[in-house]
C-alpha cells in the first residue's frame, strides 16, 4: 500500500544563485535540487554510494517522463523541504514522487512525478533495475515489495 | 486548427557546460535552453521585447504545469534544433509545444508542454494575457484566433 | 593581526549537478557554492539576513576583482570544506579569502581572493559598507577593527 | 608581437536566466560564456573539434589560474561582444584575455585572464601542448609562433 511508503526528506535554503531577476526560483533549480536530493536517498537513505554507481558501476539513471505542478512560488532565503515517495517501482524504471513545500507552514510550493529508468552508461541503454537497489527500497520501506 | 500554426525554431549547439558527468544533456538545461527560446521567440518573433516585458512592464511569465518526455540523448557538440508551437491560447494562460530534435536528422531527443501564465510581479498574480501579446501571436500565425 | 582572524566553515558535498564530462567540478561552480557560503556567512555567521540585505534593504554585494588558483580537482561525491576569511575591510569594499579544502585530508583543492563591495541595487553604486555590517564583521572577530 | 594577434569574438544576448534577483549577470555565469567562447574558437576558429578533443582524444582543458576584473554591469537582453586573445603560449599551458564588452556601444564589462593547461582526461596531468592545437594557434594568427 502507498500510503505506508518511507518518505525521504532533506531541508534546503533556497539560495541567491537559485533566483531569477524575478527574484523567486528559476524553476529549472528545483530540478537541480531534486537531482540532488536522488543523490541524498542514495547515498544516505538506501546506502548506495551514488558517485560510486555513476563512476564505478557506469549505471546512470536518466529521467524518461516527468510532470511538474508550480503551486505557489519560493524567494531566496525560504527553508523548504524536498521530500521523495517512490510511488511505482518497475522492472527497469521507477516513478518518484517530488515535492518542495515550506518549511515554516508545510505549503505546497511544487511536485514533480518522475519516472527514471537504470541504464548502462557504456550503451545509454535501459538495465534491469539492479538486486541491491530493489532490495534497499524495498527492504527499508521506500517501496512495498509486492508493486 | 492546430497544425497550421507558425513554429519557432531555433539552432543550439550543445555546450559542454550542458552536460554532465555521463557526457550527456543534464537534463534541467533543456529547460534552461527552451527558456532562452521563449525570449527568442518574444523578442524576435513577435515583436514584444522580453527584456523590457520583465523590467519595464513587470509581467512576469512563470510556469505552472510542464509535462515532459525524453527520447533519446543529446552529448556534447550536437547541433540540435528547438522548437516552439503555441498549442492553447487561453485567457492568462499559453500551452506551449517546445522540442528538441537533432539538426543532423531530425531525431526527436525530447519534448515538454509547457503552460504559462501571464503575472504581475508585484503580485505574482495572474493577470489576462496582455492585448498586444494575444494580437502578435494570432496575428502571426502562431496561434489560431478562434481558439 | 590577521592570521588571528575568525574562519566561516561549511561542508558541502560535491554533486551530480556540479560536475562536467570530464567528471571533476567545473570550475565556475565553485564560485557559485562560494556564493552560498556568503550568503551562509551573513545570516548564520553575522546574523545580517541576506536574504533581507538583497530584497528589503537593496544592497548588493557584487564582485569588483578575482583571483583563483585551481590546485586540485574535485570529483562527484567528495566532501569539501569551504572557507572564508575577510583579508582586508576597506570603506566600501572587502576582500575574502575562500578556500575549498578536502573535508577529508584537508588537500587544498582551490582558492579564490574575492573583493567585493556594497551597492545600492537602485543605482548599482558604491556605498559604505553598513555600520551593522562593520560591527559584526570586527565584532565577532572576523576582521581586525583597526584595518 | 602581441598586439599583432588576431582576436575570436562571438556575439551572445544576456538571457533571463543569466541573471540574479538584481537584475543582473551572476558573474559565475561569464565564466559559463567564456567556456563556451573557448568550445567555438577551438571548432569554428582553429578548426580543431572541442567534442572531439574531450571525447575522443580525451584531452582536457582545465584552469589553472584566473583572474577577473569586474568593470561595469550587464543586464538582461543587453547583446555583448565576448573576445579571446592569447597572451602566451606556453610548453603546457595558455593564457588566455577573456572579455565582455557591450556590443552596442564597446563598453568593457569585464576581463579575465585565464590560464589553461592540457591535461590528459585518463590522469588528469598536465600534457605538451598537441602539436596540431600549436599550429593552429600560431598559423591562424592567434599567437606569435615566437612566444
Amino acid at each position: 500500500m502507498q500510503t505506508s511508503t518511507v518518505t525521504f526528506t532533506r531541508e534546503r535554503t533556497i539560495r541567491f544563485s537559485d533566483c531569477d531577476p524575478a527574484g523567486i526560483v528559476f524553476y529549472p533549480q528545483y530540478f537541480v535540487m531534486f537531482n540532488g536530493l536522488v543523490e541524498d536517498w542514495f547515498t544516505e537513505g538506501l546506502n548506495i554510494s551514488y558517485q560510486q554507481m555513476i563512476m564505478t558501476r557506469q549505471i546512470g539513471l536518466p529521467m524518461v517522463h516527468l510532470e511538474a505542478s508550480f503551486r505557489a512560488i519560493s524567494k531566496m532565503g525560504d527553508k523548504v523541504l524536498l521530500q521523495l515517495k517512490v510511488e511505482k517501482l518497475g522492472g527497469k524504471s521507477m516513478r518518484l514522487l517530488m515535492q518542495c513545500v515550506s518549511a515554516v507552514d508545510g505549503q505546497l510550493r511544487m511536485e514533480a512525478k518522475q519516472t527514471l529508468v537504470t541504464t548502462s552508461l557504456m550503451t545509454h541503454q535501459a538495465i534491469d533495475i539492479p538486486a541491491d537497489f530493489r532490495a534497499a527500497i524495498t527492504g527499508l520501506g521506500f517501496a512495498d515489495a509486492a508493486q
